[in-house]
């Protein structure tokens, strides 16, 4: 690419296909819309809206409904298009170019992507032959390359480990980098850690619509901070990136956050049910706080799979990673990989 | 902003409020929602949305339709979160820190903003007495600086200045720096220059549905280029960045892009119109070819719009730009003017 400069020569572009047909296990992405009230609010409301207008560059009504919701202000709360605008604007307002970031991984592949497009360096965490993750490790290698910022997603994407609330705080109280918490999947675990970003100055809470809220569609994610981090973000992120529409819709979903109760449960039963039987099967599976399981399984099952319109997450050879479905979607994937045993 | 990195110390949040009552004649948008044929559509093809799901990531009906429309092929075009995604990527792709870019002054106020977060430095090309620009201004400024990128608006915001296209060529035949043609306005003036982007390869054009279209709430532009140089955005840009109803109202919309000539028509008589009237009324006004004009005229008359309701936008002490409203918006505006002089 003739233009681009030498520093990114490595970087192309990438795209999956958009799949609608068949079994889709493998975004992450709920398997059900929200729940029908919500979705008839929002077609209730944008009967009157003013598409010739800009969106409400301070996000106001969708701010005020989340800070009401967490019990926090409304300015110590921005939102984003996911908490990927709001990652990569927190790593451009951060770090200069030789930075150190330190990380978990396997994790969220974008980490290292924004780290990239910082030319920062992405110092990685890794965990024991069980992929499981050590915060021991992680603050050893913080004192050794005192990164400006630690990134870590609990429950962790692909892995699913969720990490105990005391170990965070072991990290977060041992240094003095920005301590980025990536929270897109605990509304699947059992208790919410949002709240560690209001108590200490050095963390941002990032959550998102796409998971829990099954609204990766709208793209909106948040964070929650102080005051003065949230307006550090505020300063770099360019102004009306989250449309009218995605505002009107996230305002209605987390005012109607009870309503997601039972999908939300419904997924959660169906995460530990699925374990289970994989369990069962012989597959090696870990355990996983997420609407996702991380599972070591020859790649001929994933073969018969997508000759099923089955579409699981690959990872490395033998190793996927499957967001879990509905009921029928779940015994469908056993069905097919049954078969095969 | 304790986490803020050193180079950015100068960044600070900005808010307008978001102005629900009144005559909103101050960001340049359409005065009128899209032809109502358009929004029936998008309200019956969203009936049935799996909000559940990501957006395409490859965006790949509205960029067919967008080819079409513009008859290149679909890898020769990109879309985004508004041309302010794609100018920012473009930025991030080919910026490295210290690099010199070059644009004409005053004009789209991001341009700067993009390249200070690449830590460049943006090279004003000024205009004479008239705020008039020349393009062999802006090719002795390339000769001197040796930018990476230079920056076209045209026609140009705030100043409403229409580069005749040879003049354009001028400049794109000057240089192998990269060229950003901005061609935000264009659809109100009397040719379209987008087809430089496909003749020349230093040349990409960028557009958008804010204006013209009537669009900015759902946050879309795009641009258009060569392969190479549309491959260089995509390996940048962040994935799935449009919404899936932004990418839904934006393949219909271009696709009945004709139903908009009777209102992008009368936008642009309404301008010819307002240009003449405050011509007669005695105050400087710069000829035009977008949906606003610039004036000069003393702070009071804006006193008195801002006691009527009336929202124009201020550049300099006496400096104001008018986006064009409907004809009876205009024709308050002029009376509240009349009134005073």
């Amino acid at each position: 690419m003739k233009y681009m400069k030498k520093s990114f020569s490595n970087m192309e572009p990438y795209f999956s296909k958009l799949i609608t047909d068949g079994i889709i296990m493998n975004a992450n992405e709920s398997p059900v819309n929200p729940p029908k009230a919500i979705l008839d609010e929002f077609y209730e409301t944008i009967k009157n809206v003013d598409f010739n207008r800009y969106p409400d560059m301070a996000e106001e009504a969708l701010c005020e409904a989340l800070a009401n919701h967490y019990n926090v202000k409304k300015n110590e709360v921005t939102v984003g298009v996911g908490s990927d605008e709001l990652l990569d604007v927190t790593f451009r307002a951060v770090l200069e170019k030789g930075d150190n970031v330190v990380g978990f991984s396997p994790s969220f592949s974008m980490y290292k992507v924004f780290t990239e497009l910082m030319q920062a360096n992405y110092i990685a965490v890794y965990g024991d032959e069980n992929y499981i993750f050590n915060v021991d490790d992680m603050i050893k290698v913080i004192k050794q390359y005192n990164p400006k910022m630690v990134l870590i997603c609990t429950p962790n994407n692909p892995t699913g480990q969720h990490l105990n609330k005391n170990e965070i705080i072991k990290v977060i109280e041992s240094t003095n980098a920005l301590i980025l918490l990536d929270l897109a999947y605990i509304d699947f675990a059992e208790e919410d850690y949002i709240d560690l970003a209001s108590k200490y100055d050095n963390v941002i809470g990032f959550k998102t619509y796409s998971k829990a809220m099954a609204l990766p569609s709208i793209r909106v994610g948040y964070a929650i901070s102080n005051e003065d981090n949230i307006n550090m973000i505020k300063a770099v992120k360019p102004p009306y990136s989250v449309t009218t529409l995605s505002q009107i819709m996230a305002t209605i979903a987390i005012k109607n956050f009870d309503l997601y109760k039972n999908q939300i449960n419904d997924i959660k039963n169906e995460r530990d049910r699925l374990f289970n039987e994989l369990n069962n099967l012989g597959f090696k599976v870990y355990p996983s706080s997420a609407n996702f399981i991380f599972v070591v399984m020859d790649d001929k099952y994933n073969d018969l799979l997508l000759e099923n319109k089955i579409y699981i997450r690959k990872f490395n050879k033998g190793i996927y990673r499957i967001s879990i479905g509905t009921k029928e979607e779940n015994n469908k994937l056993l069905e097919v990989i049954r078969n095969a045993k």
